[in-house]
């Protein structure tokens, strides 16, 4: 159909499948490769999200998880397997909780060189990241070497659905054996003509991502100029340290009751415990005013909670 | 929100919980349920759904298979299981591919009896059976019986998302425990919007039901005076019998490429081999002389392929 065209060429691939969430999408597509190809291995990046997890789970393959973003533990694992058996290695270009992100050329060269399949979420990217939108491959030059990269219509495009593009002939794998995808009701025209309306836009509006960049970093020095403990990220995303549930539940609380603002508390098990942080994502409309009151009721909470605040200049 | 009490609300229910899909519905909830109630046996409908079979399987709880609306075989089942381990019993009310019906009222009581949750995935039915098209256990009076009813937002509604609804409690349960719901994003306020919108639409307006009943009998009728083998169902699901899976996608092919009419050939997995079928659902807007170029459609592939015509009287 017309939005999988446009998905797939958003992604320099053959061809597409759009699923209900991009949850599914990653569920699907993992438990049907990782179940269907005889004896495969999955190696999955220690921060991987939740539904590549229970894709991989539910496949019954083997999981072998290497260290987040360490390269030489990737290698140090796939180089002990027999060259033999399939392989996927799976992980994301921008990691949602810690806004960092994967050298995606490297990782893809390493999973090439061992036979591997490459697996890429791009779900926290894709509308955000490239010139196009079509994600950190596109911006690192790297659209060529994912095998298979997974995305959703629900973030940046606004809409709700999942997808994976690939080759004709994964896509048409996934289509005929993916029981996510088979058993699910698909989507209806009116979404999917919203949704390829919102790609074409945001796709043509690189300035967009431009004014992205340009206000996650303004928030990041508002808040590091205001001693607020703003933790490193190199993306949109801003994560804050709290360091303990609670007192994240009563920052996320607080926030809402006396200032009208809506953050979700990070927790256990999405984070390890003790590294409970407040998330923020500015959008390319959020204003300076915006931010001001963002990092005032920040403060406030702060220090009504007794949170530590840092020397401004630090 | 809104759309939840909504749906709380449709099925008499204290409170109601939206995913993206009506397979994650089903998935996600069965597969918490199973996982987090400390030795529970799940007892499953044989011919339930793929996406209830992924919940229990994924669930790691024991699965007890019942003869299909077999309520005999059920209650042997149940007697011989010890009593004080927790127990679901998960069934459909209009089963899509037969469009028979289970005894819900019944089920649900034999259930009861042994101490077990009634669950019931009523996604053929929403928006088209009861007085207000909460599905077949309002029509039957069997609201209060149903401890957990799950339904989709995608087939009579038209718009994407399923959900389930039940007490408060076990709405709060899945919601904090259930990563496809957990993990996922939600769906976006003008979907949320649409669905309510329709949901108040189908549910005031029992004209349709009763006219999408009238088109399903008339339908059924013709097909039998045309000699096509239509099979028996007491719902809206016409099924018409084939018998073999590459006839059936002949059949479907030549529909499409002849007459430009899509009907899905239904083959294995989806029903056992040598049942294969073309499974039709009239919609209440499906006119007299839509009918009957179908019937005309459908003779001229069966002469085609040279598939039996019964006598038109049988």
């Amino acid at each position: 159909m017309a939005l999988e065209r446009e998905l797939a060429a958003l992604h320099a691939k053959e061809a597409a499948l759009v699923f209900t969430s991009g949850y599914v999408a990653n569920e699907t597509t993992l438990q049907t490769l990782g179940a269907m190809l005889p004896g495969c291995e999955i190696y999955s990046d220690a921060f991987n999200h939740a539904s590549m997890i229970a894709g991989i789970r539910h496949s019954g393959a083997v999981r072998k998880i290497f260290r987040h973003n360490d390269l030489a533990h990737l290698e140090q694992l796939l180089a002990a397997a027999d060259p033999k058996t399939p392989k996927i290695v799976a992980f994301e270009s921008v990691y949602s909780m810690d806004g960092d992100i994967s050298p995606i050329g490297e990782i893809c060269e390493l999973a090439h060189r061992y036979g591997a399949l490459a697996y890429l979420d791009e779900v926290h990217a894709v509308g955000m990241y490239g010139l196009r939108g079509a994600g950190v491959a596109e911006r690192d030059g790297a659209l060529d070497k994912v095998d298979i990269v997974q995305g959703t219509l629900a973030k940046a495009f606004g809409v709700v659905g999942g997808y994976i593009a690939s080759t004709e002939a994964t896509i048409d794998f996934v289509r005929s054996c993916g029981s996510g995808f088979i058993f699910s009701t698909s989507m209806p025209p009116a979404i999917a003509a919203a949704a390829l309306a919102s790609i074409r836009y945001v796709s043509a509006h690189s300035e967009l991502r431009v004014r992205h960049q340009e206000r996650a970093a303004t928030l990041k020095r508002r808040l590091a100029a205001a001693g607020l403990p703003v933790m490193p990220s190199v993306t949109h995303i801003v994560p804050v340290s709290v360091g303990d549930a609670a007192l994240c539940k009563q920052a996320s609380d607080l926030l809402m009751d006396r200032h009208s603002i809506y953050v979700q508390p990070i927790n256990y098990p999405t984070v390890p415990r003790g590294t409970e942080r407040l998330r923020l994502t500015p959008t390319p409309l959020h204003s300076d005013d915006d931010m001001a009151r963002l990092v005032a009721a920040l403060q406030d909470v702060w220090q009504t909670l007794g949170l530590g605040l840092r020397a401004a200049a630090e």
